[in-house]
């Protein structure tokens, strides 16, 4: 693994050479995640001119929170010395200009204004630049490792949907049901649940991000879940919405079709060099024909990966075009206020036709099911 | 409740004037709910030079978050039109700049730098000034209603915690441990856990921070516990070791003993006008003078509220004195690589001595229990 870790930092240096920045400090974890191999508690990667120069640099060895990832053994680490030890960023910069860099590309989105002031004021002579969301672009390919992370996350929460589905529900509060499905992720193997597990029932029900209530379920119930697991930092998503009894109503069977044609519309239009906005409209545009146009969610989907809300945004103002490798969910929903609503969401790898066509990852039924 | 909201930015509106700033941006999530009663997912409070003037800005209506919780009825709340909506914060400089302000404080410990530069950009003829750590400095004295959810808090999770002493232990993992007392922080009416639990055992033992793996626990570990409720927003934590099997090593005797000393050295300390770094010391030096000095932690304790961690920090290097009603946790503990440890954590008030003393919020036994 250790060369894979070594090529995103040589293809970051070649991005930093040429926008003319010596030296790049990565400090959003994930971003540090991705080119160091771990991200523990505060720690930052120091990009240098040259492999040798690139460094860990982490809090000290008595900082509150130990971490048991470990990052990759070509790299160098330097842990701060003493309790507390100071911020690694700050230290950071004083090596980069002890290095004899003159500029520094830093992340401007991440940091805060009163820590990007302690880097300026260690290394008075250091250029503070603007490293963009450079990073974030590099990681919305994923390579065949990564998206195996994503396709194990995928199995893990299909199978704890599975588990759930095969219980009694009738009775049982939201915050039950998403604790069991959170406790369910981690009996098969995730690190922990990718986000927090959404449980909606009744007038809840197809609301998105919604947080578990005290509601029961109740017959005749819309339920809508959404969970995902988190496997070696990789996350993934899953939203189904079922009904509960005996049989659905005219109006859910209705409204289910709807949402599952806009699922099925984004989900067929995931071709590489498709637009992003396109995609969304594919989906949208089935439930705005219906006269669903209020409501809807910014979002008809999103990357995934070490982050669970990545780039591309699938969204009506999205620029850009899709890429083969890249993971996204499509996730169209109605929420009807009083009644509930639907929401179906999946995770798929984008892949050329000749390959298949998109690759989904979860793959629990979206058949209207009534438990 | 809205007088008590309008009180506490009162006072803030107070320590700006004096500062010479005509408004203020609050955006740290935990500093908007303290001063506004919620923080929607993104929402800032813009404080004005009258209270007619404040505002608090949140994202469209068709965010993807919504949230259940309910700002003070007594403030004014502009939510952001169209989709997505744009930066709450980029609006309320906006607004700071229609209603006349000149300068605006910002909270640079939290404002990336390009959040920043994009109030700059929309308002260049205010000056953004600094607000400091104002909101979380009046945020550390707490009011009896403050205090009455961290106490509630408090006995959900001796409850939760009672209920797991109460089963089998040997030959379940440190994970299904701890997700087994966040169901129950939950089933005694936790809005969820402060913190991720932290179960460890055997080696792990008494490791601060240690997140939970798939050790089982055998007969003879230490089984070190250490758990939080969030109670209407506020978070405790409670931490305590206990031995597995039926009589505990000498070894085991010998350390407990003496964590236990250096934790009930700190909680007497605990008297208003206490310097912190003295109530550090008072605990530290009993593991000092028993020779352990190497890998202690850098806090002996922290103050608790609508975070986990907040001011005042209890350690060597510590400024300030504690105050009547400021609740803190006093945690020490010893971890012997290899080995294992011992931690003791409890969330205590500061009250005067008239009042009978610190204030112990969680009272599980600290006895050393053979489980």
């Amino acid at each position: 693994m250790s060369e894979v870790y070594a090529a995103r930092r040589t293809r970051l240096r070649d991005y930093c050479n040429a926008g003319g920045s010596a030296a790049a400090l990565v400090s959003r974890p994930a971003n540090v995640r991705y080119l160091a191999g771990a991200a523990p508690h505060g720690a930052v990667l120091l990009l240098g001119r040259t492999e040798e120069q690139d460094l860990l640099v982490r809090a000290g060895p008595t900082a509150d929170r130990p971490t048991q990832e470990r990052p990759d053994e070509a790299l160098r680490v330097q842990t701060l010395p003493g309790a507390g030890g100071g911020d690694p960023a700050v230290a950071a910069a004083g090596i980069a200009a002890s290095q004899g860099a003159d500029s520094l590309a830093v992340e401007e989105h991440h940091l805060t204004v009163a820590r990007h002031r302690a880097l300026g004021s260690v290394a008075p002579r250091l250029r503070l630049a603007g490293l963009g969301s450079a990073v974030e672009q590099l990681r919305v390919v994923k390579d065949e490792e990564e998206i195996s992370c994503l396709r194990i996350g995928a199995e893990i929460a299909d199978q704890a949907l599975g588990e759930l589905l095969e219980s009694i529900l009738v009775g049982r509060t939201e915050r039950h049901l998403a604790l069991e499905l959170e406790r369910r992720l981690v009996d098969h193997g995730a690190d922990g649940p990718a986000f927090p597990t959404s449980v909606a029932t009744g007038p809840n029900a197809g609301r998105p991000g919604h947080r578990p209530t005290d509601r029961r379920v109740e017959e005749g119930d819309f339920l809508s879940v959404c969970l995902g697991a988190t496997y070696r930092g990789y996350r993934c998503e899953i939203g189904r919405t079922f009904v509960i009894g005996t049989a659905p109503a005219d109006w859910q069977i209705e409204l289910y079709d709807l949402v599952f044609a806009a699922q099925r519309a984004g989900r067929e239009s995931l071709v590489p060099g498709a637009a992003c906005r396109d995609v969304d409209r594919a989906a949208r545009q089935v439930l705005d024909s219906a006269g669903y146009t209020e409501g809807l969610t910014v979002l008809t989907g999103h990357g995934v990966g070490l982050e669970i809300d990545e780039d591309p945004q699938l969204s009506p103002a999205a620029m850009g075009k899709l890429d083969a490798c890249v993971p996204v969910t499509v996730e169209p929903g109605v929420h009807l206020p009083g009644r509930g609503g639907v929401r179906i969401d999946d995770t798929l790898v984008v892949r050329p036709e000749a390959d298949g066509g998109p690759e989904l990852l979860t793959i629990t039924t979206k058949e209207l099911l009534a438990l």
